[in-house]
C-alpha cells in the first residue's frame, strides 16, 4: 500500500527529491523478454527535460537515466527494473529565502502540517522534479503497449486562448515548444507567454492526451474503471487542478440525444458515430480513441509578492527570483503521455489476467 | 487488488447486479465500538432512493439495508461489516428489448466486449443500483468522521443553466428536488425539467461535494494525493465524465497572482484569503473547506430512437420505454456526498498509522 | 488492503459471525464464463460441514450455499461471486459462561485487547465457522484450476501416531472418518479418539496437502512466492501453528547431497529423481507435485477445568460444555484443500499477467 | 501489488540482482521525524555480511548501505526511503560454468521456466544477495518499534543437532560464529561445520527469532493475522522450507490440557503460565514473547557433481566450485530478525490505524 506506488499489475514506485543526490523509480511486474535500453527511456525524458526554451525552467539537468537491474543482455527478465537519474544541478542556494516561509499554492504548508518536518531544497518531495521517474516508467510502459497503441499529447488551451479543433495537425506538435497542434495558436501563445514571463507572472493551461489503437475490454468495473485510474493517474500530476474524459464537462450541457454515441457497422466492425464517451463505456475502452484532458494551474513561484506566513506563525510576504515556468502546463504534456501509458499498461495486463 | 473493492484501510467491497436477488458490500476495517445501527445508514439510502419525484426514475425500491455482521450489541466490533439490500421492484420483463441491442451511451457493448457475457437484465452490474451500496458504506463512513467534518452536496449546474453562487443557501438545497443551493434556479430547472421529461429526452448536470472541519494533513503524497483519491472515487460514479478540485478548469485561465491562495493570520490560525485550491495543496489537505465538482452526463436511456447494432452485428435502433430519470445528476448528489465521506474516513486512519 | 480478503487477482473477501444471520465471501476476479452453480460448490462444504461422525462438532448446520451475484444463466460473468450460508443452529445458550471469561487457547483475550470489545458468542469472527466461506471459494478456485490440477488433502498425524508413508492409498482417504490415507493407521486413529474425547480432552494433528498437475513457472519472486503465499494462507487458519513445504523442517538434518533434487530427462521432459522441494524453487513451481503440510493444535475447549482470567481481571477457571471436535485438525482437510486452491488460481492469473 | 514488496503501511520494496551495479530498497511509509543514519543502519549489514569467517561464503562485500532519500538533516520526512548498496566482488567469471546447466536445489530451471530467460550470474535475482536489503530495510524498522521491543534471533539446530533449551544464554549468541545460544552446543558445531565445509558438503539449519516487550493486539483477523504475515515473511527468505510459531509442529503431539497456555494474574497483570501459543492467539499478539522459528535447507551447491540437465535439455552433471556457505542457515540468523522487525512494525502502525 505504498502511497509512493501506483499501477496493480505494471506497478511503478517512486523516490527521491528535488535536492538530494538523485531521484529514482523501481518498475516491477513488466513482462519479461521485451527489448529495453537507456536510450528507449531517454527519448522521453529528453522531451520533458528543463532549460529546453525560454518557456521552460532554466535548470539544467541532463536527466541521463541509468537502468539499475532488471534487464540483461538488453532484454527485461521479469524482475524489478530499478531506475535512476543524479541531480546534477540543484543550487540550494536559490532556496535559503524559503526555508521558513510557505509559499502560497505550493505544499510548503501542507507538508509541514503532516509530517511536521519538510525537505525545503526546491519543494523537497513535492516537487516537479519527481515526474521525471513517471516521464522514464511510461517509456518502460510503452513497451508492453508495443506499436498498435499510439499516444498523443498536445497543449489545447492557455489562459482563455483556445486552440481550433479543426486546425488540429499531430505533425504541427512537435514544431513549437508548446506542444501545440494548432499552429496558429502556436504564433500567438508566443506573444503571450512572452508578455506573461516578462511580467513575472505565470499562467494556466489545459493538456488533451489522446490514445489510439487501444483495444475495447480495458477497464475493471467498478472501482479498477479506466477512467478513475486515469482520472486519478492525472489529478496526481503537481498542479493539476480538473480532469475529464470525452466531453467532460460539456456534458452537463448536452441532451440524451446528443451524447450518446450512436453504433454503426463499418467495415464489418462496430463504428461509434461521435467519441464524447472519450473512448470509455461504463468504465471499459470501447476500441475508439482513449482521450482525457486535464487543467494546470498556473505556476505558483511568481515574482510579485504575495502575503504568507514563516512557519513561526508570523504574517511576512514572498516573492519567487529562482528558475521558473511562466506556464508549468507546457511540461506537463509528456507527463501526461507517460501515465497514459502507464495506466494503459496496468489495464492491458488486468484484462489479460482475468479475461483471456 | 479487487475491483470492486476501494480504499485503503477503510475498505469498501460491493457485490450485485440490478436485477439479482440482493446487492450489498462489505465494509472492512472501520474501527472498533462506533455506535452503528441500520437506521443510521437508512437516513443516506432514502435520500438516495428512486421513485421520490417525478425527476427521479419510478422504480421503487424501499432499500431497506440489513447489518449482517460486524455490529454486536449497537457497537462495531472491528470486524467486516456486510451490508445487504434486497431488490424489490425488478421487473425484468421490461428490458427484454435490450437483450441483444447494445444502447448508445451505455456499458451493454463494452461489457460484452471485455467478458463475453453479460447480464442485459437493467444493465446487470453497470446500473446505478451499485451506487445504493455506497451510500450505505458512506453512512459507516461518517461516524469515522464523527460530528466535526460535514459533508454538503449541491446540484450546481442542469444543462447551461448555472446557479448563481451568491445565492447559496445551504438550507435551500433540502427545500426541492433537485439538492439545489438556489432558490431562484430550483424553480427554473423545474420548469426546464417537466420539459426535457416530456419530450423524453435527457440532461447533463454538475455536482458540488463541499466537506468542511477537515483537517489539515489528509492525503498521501505522491500517488495516494487526497485529490487523486477524490478524482478516482466521483469518477467511478456511473455517468460521471469530469472531476475538478476547487478552481478547476478554471484555473488554466488564472494568472499566478490570482490563484495562489494568500495566507494571513486570524484568530492565531493560518487564515487563507481565498480557496482556488479547494482545500488541497500538494495533495494534502490544508484545513480549509475541500471542494469537489464533477460532472454527469445526461441520461443514455431517452425516449427518442437512436442507431445501433446489435449482438450478432446487425445495424438497428433502439429506444427506451422503462423507468429512468430526465436528469440522472440529481440522484449522484447523495453519492458524491458518500464518495467524499469513505476517502476522508480512509485517509484519517491513513494519517493516523503514519503520523500520529 | 482489507484485511478479511486474501488472493490478489483472484480476491476472496470473509465476513460473518458463529452466532450472527449468516455469514458470506465476496470472490471478486473471476474469469467469466465459467460454469457455476450452488451444487459445484455444495460437494465441498458437505466435506467440511460439522456433525458428521462422532468425532467432529455437533453443532447441526445444513450449511447450504446460495450464490448471490455474478453468475447469470449458470456462468460466471466476471462480476464479484456474493456467497451466503445461513447460520441455523446457533444455540447462544450454550456460550453464556463465557461472556466474562477468556478461554485457554482461544482468541477471547487477544480480540479484547485488541478491539476492547468482543462478540463472544461462539468466538464471535474468530470462530472456525469463517472456514466454510474459504470451503465455498474453494470451490469456486477449482473452476479456475480446471480438471488438470488435482489437489489431494489428508491427514498423515495424529499425536504422535503418524501414517506410513508405504500404505499412502487415496482412494483409503475417503473410506474413514479421518481423511486417512493409511488403512491401518485409520483404524488405529479411531480406538486412540474414542478415548481421547471419552475423556473430555483433545489432540493435535498434521494435514498434508498435495497438488499434482501444477504447470512449471507460477509463483512471483521475491514476495508473491508461492511458497510464501501457501504459508500466509495455511497459517491463517484457525488453529495452524506450523507450515512446510517438500522436506519442511526434515531438511534442517539433511546433506545437500541428500536434498537437492537431481534432474534427469524422462519421456523428453525435466524429470526430479525426489522432491524434497514439494515442488517449488526459489519460490516458483517446478512443475513437481506441490506438497505442503501444516500443523494443528489440539482443540482448546475441553471438558478439564483451567485456569483463566475473566473480563474484570479476577483469577477463575472454566471448562467448556458445548460441542467440540476431539481433534479439530480432521474438519481442516477440507479447508486446506481449498486453501490450495485458492492460492493456485490466483497464481495462475497473476502469472498469465505477466508472462504470458 | 508489486510482488517485490512487502509490508502494508510498513512497505519494502527491494530490488538488484546478484552481479549487478548495485542493489537497493525502497521504504515507504515511515513515520516522519525519526532519527536515522547510514550508520544506524550498517550494524545490521555487518552482522549479515560474507566472508566474516571461514563458515560463510568468502565473497568480499563491504556492504555499504547509502540513504538516498527519505532523510532530511538526520530526521525521516516521511517520503520514502531509498537504500542502495553497490556489488563490488562480483566475480562474474566464476559462474560461467553454470550459464547453461541448472543446478539442482537452485531456482535456474524455474526461473527459466517462468521468464524464458535468466540473469545466469551469481544466480541473478534468485541470490541471497537480496536480503542484504531485508536487513537495512529491518534497520528502518527498528527505528519504528522503538527500544521497548526486543529482538533476538539464535541458531538452534545444525542437521540434527540441537540445542539445549536449558543452555541458552542470550550473552552467549554473539559470542561464537554461529549465533549459537549454547555455549556447548557451539563448540560442536564447530567441529561438524569443519568436516562438512572440508568435505564439500553442506548441512541444513533452524533458526528461532524471539520478539519481546510485543504489546498484545497486533494482528488483524482473518487474512491480516501476525502468524500468517510472519509464516510468508519468513518463508519467503532463500532456502527456507518451514514455519512454526511457539509449539509450532509440537503442538500436533500435545494434548489440549497441555498446549493451552493458562492465565493467571501476576502483578495487576494478565500472566500466562506457559507459551505455547508463541505469544500469538486467534492471530493477534498476547504480549508474550512472539516466537517464531525457521527451518533452512542445507546450500544447494556443493562440490559433489549431481545430475542435471542443460538449457538445451541434455542430461549432464554439476559441480560448485565457487565461493559458498557450508550452512546457509547462520547467515539467516540477522535476515529473520529483519524479516520480524519488518512485521512488527507494519502491524504497529496497521493497529494504530484502525485501534487507537
Amino acid at each position: 500500500m505504498s502511497d509512493n506506488s501506483y499501477g496493480k499489475l505494471f506497478r511503478v514506485t517512486t523516490w527521491g527529491e528535488s535536492h538530494g543526490p538523485c531521484i529514482g523509480c523501481v518498475v516491477d511486474g513488466v513482462p519479461p523478454r521485451l527489448e529495453l535500453s537507456e536510450a528507449d527511456l531517454q527519448v522521453y525524458l529528453d522531451q520533458r527535460k528543463p532549460g529546453q526554451n525560454r518557456f521552460t525552467t532554466q535548470r539544467k539537468e541532463p536527466d541521463e537515466v541509468k537502468i539499475m537491474s532488471g534487464v540483461f543482455e538488453g532484454l527485461t527478465t521479469g524482475t524489478p527494473i530499478s531506475l535512476i537519474i543524479e541531480n546534477k544541478d540543484q543550487r540550494s542556494k536559490d532556496y535559503g529565502d524559503i526555508k521558513d516561509k510557505f509559499r502560497p499554492g505550493h505544499a510548503d504548508f501542507t507538508y509541514m502540517e503532516k509530517y511536521g518536518i519538510r525537505d525545503y531544497r526546491g519543494g523537497g518531495r513535492s516537487s516537479a522534479r519527481e515526474t521525471a521517474m513517471r516521464v522514464a516508467a511510461g517509456g518502460v510502459a510503452r513497451k508492453v503497449l508495443g506499436d498498435s497503441i499510439k499516444i498523443t499529447g498536445a497543449l489545447v488551451q492557455i489562459g482563455n486562448k483556445k486552440i481550433n479543433p479543426d486546425n488540429w495537425d499531430d505533425g504541427e506538435i512537435s514544431n513549437n515548444p508548446f506542444w501545440c497542434p494548432d499552429a496558429i495558436m502556436a504564433a500567438q501563445w508566443e506573444t503571450y507567454l512572452v508578455e506573461v514571463r516578462k511580467s513575472g507572472s505565470s499562467i494556466g493551461a489545459v493538456i488533451e492526451i489522446r490514445a489510439s489503437g487501444v483495444p475495447a475490454g480495458l477497464g475493471a468495473p467498478i472501482y479498477g474503471k479506466l477512467d478513475a485510474d486515469l482520472a486519478s493517474a492525472m489529478m496526481s500530476i503537481n498542479a493539476v487542478k480538473g480532469v475529464e474524459i470525452g466531453a467532460g464537462f460539456g456534458s452537463a450541457m448536452l441532451r440524451g440525444e446528443e451524447n450518446a454515441d450512436q453504433i454503426r457497422i463499418k467495415d464489418g466492425k462496430p463504428h461509434f458515430k461521435s467519441n464524447h464517451a472519450g473512448g470509455i463505456l461504463g468504465g471499459i475502452s470501447s476500441g475508439q480513441d482513449v482521450v482525457v484532458r486535464f487543467a494546470v494551474k498556473p505556476t505558483s513561484s511568481i515574482l510579485t509578492p504575495r502575503d504568507t506566513i514563516d512557519a513561526q506563525g508570523n504574517e511576512t510576504e514572498i516573492s519567487t527570483k529562482g528558475r521558473h515556468d511562466p506556464c508549468v502546463g507546457i511540461r506537463a504534456v509528456p507527463i501526461g503521455e507517460a501515465m497514459m501509458a502507464c495506466v494503459l499498461a496496468d489495464h492491458i495486463m488486468r484484462h489479460k489476467a482475468q479475461c483471456e
